[in-house]
């Protein structure tokens, strides 16, 4: 009798109504890496993201033009966007927290954006220095400039779920959000579970309320982080609803700011397993991705926080490329 | 601004068609330490009992009647079940691999038994010294003896969702071993993902093929593992198709034995977390679980596998029962 093997792919079984095929959106480069404190250097971030793009993903946030103040750790966001080659047909997206931001990113030759407002107060507060409403301005305008130099611009409504300083967000606060930066001219709409609190009724039902105020489903994507460890289960309600978009992290790159210790991003692989197991279309090849994962990892010198990572190295993949460009 | 704080209980947002309350079954002290190397003593696991049901745990699977030579970790099942108080209207149930188990946990004054067949042949071979169909023959004597002596019986169907040894499993095998236990008087049917390998769709098709062969949804339990990190999303498929009973390990106390570093059962905190933001009653109180796998993970010295236990210990929760008994 053989040795016993971890399963290194699943069996696909497709539940009727879903989508054959979905975006993955990776956001480790940019979300991952700002909740990190060990600065990376910059060319470790070019070859992250020259992995990511060999292993299939077609839609990567690549950095953000934040002021170096705000995230140290982006401050090389010129340097990145100039190294990185985005492949034909893919997406290399910038986030953009207001005109200067938008204006650094686009004579950089950023060629997507993404702006962010907030649900609420206290974290449009804490995070973008202004508040709520001041938020949703300051987006739109940068949404309006992105248009007129026509560039696709995705939206990120943060907090949609819940709040570490408020408790719980209305969903009216959301819709009204959502539906400004839709009205604004975004291609994409991003429903933020910024503190990964959301459980799957409430993102049907959020999903519900934002589609019944205009805004199409096949227009949304689902940016959820597995603090408490929903993040999937959020992934199917959203594919049963209608989401075609969902952000992830390779490696569950990243952190929650305000619970330490905490599980960041959804980890890519996991992701990217679930929709292989539903037989919905990626484009992301698992092994690559999970080569990815593990020379990221031996580089921060810290453990997986994806399940499927941390399983398959229990059986290491052979990777002939263990050194960093 | 006050501090930010991780959210300690999710916001209920319930969904139309499923049910009120579900049953949590527990099976930390039994399928968890089972796979742990350190042994435990036997009052850590009396006492791990004892607050289990303080908590509201009112389904638990307390050890296991098997040859010591074949897991010695739960060599004093005698002793833990003659300490542990089964409160009234509270399940206490031990895992008997075959008669002579039965006997010593009849003898022992156990209340309900679980037995245990394999849909595969390797899994059977490895693990129970006989091959599918003897697991089957085995099993059902079993479940014939215990019915006899009064005693309701729950079923396991190991490895209904993939086999190391041998990759996909047959779904006819699956309902073929779940129609032998249910007709040979079993109450309740665990379907075992065993290896964690399932995902949402496969658990769907599973239990409509179960149900199509005559078996009540109600009489259904699902047993994931949560190796690649789907058990919630496949918890949240079997809520959608009629499972009133989940299993689940305290902390995710448990290993994968064919994954070293993976992630072992589904942990109680994680599944409870989503019930509570469906709306679904659970008799669990979440504070008081984060407690007792706070407890444990001292004991143990090793970290949570339970992503809420991790993001609640982000500001700890006060516990004035630190010492075990």
């Amino acid at each position: 009798m053989s040795d016993p093997s971890p399963v290194r792919r699943p069996r696909p079984v497709p539940v009727e109504g879903m989508p054959a095929a979905v975006s993955v959106y990776e956001v480790g480069p940019r979300d991952g890496l700002q909740a990190e404190s060990d600065v990376i250097p910059t060319a470790v971030k070019v070859a992250l993201c020259s992995r990511l793009y060999a292993a299939g993903v077609r839609a990567l946030e690549v950095t953000s033009f934040v002021p170096p103040s705000w995230i140290p750790q982006l401050a090389d966001a010129r340097e990145v966007v100039a190294s990185v080659d985005v492949p034909d047909g893919a997406r290399g997206v910038a986030l953009v927290p207001n005109r200067r931001g938008l204006d650094d990113a686009l004579s950089a030759g950023v060629r997507e954006v993404a702006a962010v407002v907030s649900a609420t107060d206290s974290f449009a507060r804490a995070n973008l220095n202004t508040d709520r409403a001041g938020s949703i301005a300051r987006a739109t305008e940068v949404v309006a400039e992105a248009r007129a130099a026509g560039i696709p611009v995705r939206g990120y409504v943060s907090m949609s779920f819940g709040d570490p300083w408020e408790g719980a967000v209305d969903t009216a606060a959301v819709v009204d959000a959502a539906s400004a930066l839709s009205a604004s001219g975004c291609r994409t709409l991003a429903l933020g579970d910024t503190i990964g609190v959301a459980t799957a009724g409430h993102v049907e039902r959020m999903i519900d309320a934002v589609a019944a105020a205009g805004i199409s489903r096949s227009a949304l994507a689902l940016h959820l982080h597995d603090t408490y460890g929903q993040a999937l289960a959020n992934v199917y309600a959203g594919l049963r609803n209608g989401v075609v978009e969902f952000d992830s992290s390779v490696g569950g790159l990243g952190r929650c700011p305000y619970a330490p210790g905490a599980t960041g991003n959804l980890a890519t692989e996991d992701l990217v397993w679930m929709l292989e197991g539903l037989g919905i279309r990626t484009g992301v090849d698992l092994v690559a991705l999970a080569r990815t994962s593990a020379w990221l990892s031996r580089i921060r010198g810290r453990p997986y926080a994806s399940r499927v990572a941390a399983a398959l190295d229990a059986s290491p993949i052979p990777d002939r490329e263990e050194t960093p460009a």
